[in-house]
């Protein structure tokens, strides 16, 4: 039988913990050479496009799809998973799974890229994307204190209601650059093509994790930031291009991290780029999971 | 609410006749410039693919999936249906939907291109996809005699007696040739990339309809068969390359036919390839339908 999850079931089954052993399951596939994750397709149909994310692993294989029609007034993604003899095995519906999946993805990331210990966490753009961030994080760290910037003043307020509901300490920042003060972590999460904060500001040992463009000469991210970069960091290779801000840099694939004895990786970056077949595994492990 | 059907809701609710009226939903839309349908898209996912056909109409947008990996055992194909503002309607599996939408274009096709009373059919490659063409346009048409012809003499017996299910007349044929002798309309169905019956025995004012390969050289249709035809239509003109068949032929577009004034039509060749949206309208036409 094939499993449907509205949206709150997936709200309901995806917790933070779950997500991430979603995103560790297909993690792991690819650093055993078991995960086909191609780049995105984008498929132009009449005044948008639909957007496919696929992955094929031994957990199963499937998509997640979106669209990019201005008329649409909901974001009611697909994510369906198969078995790997062919059955279709669940679909789940709404904007969370995807949302929490790339929270995961980030967690995972701060964590591998961090030395143990509480975190201090700057966010220039704290919206949706910045939050779930956080939400997955609160799983693998303990979270000293979140500072928050965002530039238009009234949604920076709600948001930092929002972000009160995850973590007891959130401040507010004025500037991109107080929010990036002495921090173990600068989450930049914006739609920006232009630099949004004064590098001069980030710490040298702080961990830099980008959500948003990620295009030579269109990027969220300060060019300073990739040059004194320790390491760069993505966990879908395939998918930044060759205009990517990382072009002149080896790229580490997360996967390569996960279960890697610790080395010396403060004053990285991370580029958060959508891991195909990670949508599917933590559908697998909703599946799996009671709702909570 | 988003529905789930099941492969067996979509065999209970997808009657030919419903099957067809939402492949005329698609093709109407077509006709008037309101469907928007790219060739289909083919993911490279390891050592398969996914494959998606997808459109976008009035009615609501969406697509249909299926797998190329040989490592399946089931076709448990998805067919995925929003509304225009994003919802996401309804979601049906199993192999049933595509073969009977398959089936409702064809018999579209014969009717359009026949003229009216009933038809004597002769069918090469008998199986699956021939048995869905009888099996939709009965709802059309009334069948005087089904002639079917396999290569495989196990197959055709039984293909036979399922065909007899369909149509009281159902007459074995020795080669493909004794299949086409003065029928009205040759069904040729399959997977050949060699003409696979001899023109000659083809009557000149037949219609052959080919859910075959299509390319110059490599196709299950004789070269001649389409030199002679008065018109070369298909469902899907996006659909057929630069190296098909008809490529040095004007392509009439089925939904071009649907509401004309008829006009002769007879000795016309077509060629069914999956016009995009159409699994979608039928899916949306099964939603309105009751369990039959």
């Amino acid at each position: 039988m094939t499993v449907l999850l509205d949206p709150s079931d997936v709200t309901a089954r995806l917790t933070p913990a779950i997500a991430i052993e979603g995103v560790r399951d297909a993690l792991r596939a690819a650093a055993r050479g078991e995960l086909a994750a191609p780049a995105r397709t984008v498929v132009g149909v009449g005044d948008g496009a639909l957007v496919f994310t696929i992955g094929a692993a031994p957990y199963g294989y499937g998509f997640r799809v979106y669209d990019r029609f201005g008329s649409t007034s909901v974001d009611d993604q697909l994510v369906a998973l198969w078995s790997r003899d062919g059955r279709l095995t669940a679909v789940a519906h709404g904007p969370e799974l995807g949302r929490r999946r790339t929270g995961a993805i980030g967690a995972i990331a701060i964590d591998a890229l961090r030395p143990p210990g509480p975190l201090t966490v700057g966010i220039v753009g704290a919206g949706q994307q910045a939050w779930h961030q956080i939400w997955a994080l609160r799983a693998l760290r303990q979270i000293h204190e979140v500072r928050i910037f965002r530039r238009n003043a009234a949604a920076r307020a709600e948001w930092l209601e929002r972000f009160r509901r995850l973590v007891d300490h959130v401040a507010e920042a004025e500037t991109a650059e107080d929010a990036a003060v002495e921090v173990d972590v600068v989450i930049l999460a914006t739609p920006s093509t232009q630099p949004v904060v004064d590098p001069s500001a980030v710490p040298k040992d702080a961990l830099v994790s980008s959500l948003g463009p990620k295009d030579i000469g269109a990027s969220e991210l300060p060019a300073l930031l990739v040059d004194r970069a320790r390491m760069i960091v993505t966990d879908a290779p395939a998918q930044l291009g060759p205009s990517s801000v990382a072009t002149d840099r080896a790229l580490t694939p997360l996967w390569s991290l996960i279960e890697d004895p610790p080395r010396r990786r403060e004053g990285s970056v991370f580029l958060s780029a959508g891991l195909g077949g990670t949508e599917v595994a933590v559908l697998a492990r909703a599946l799996d999971a009671r709702a909570g």
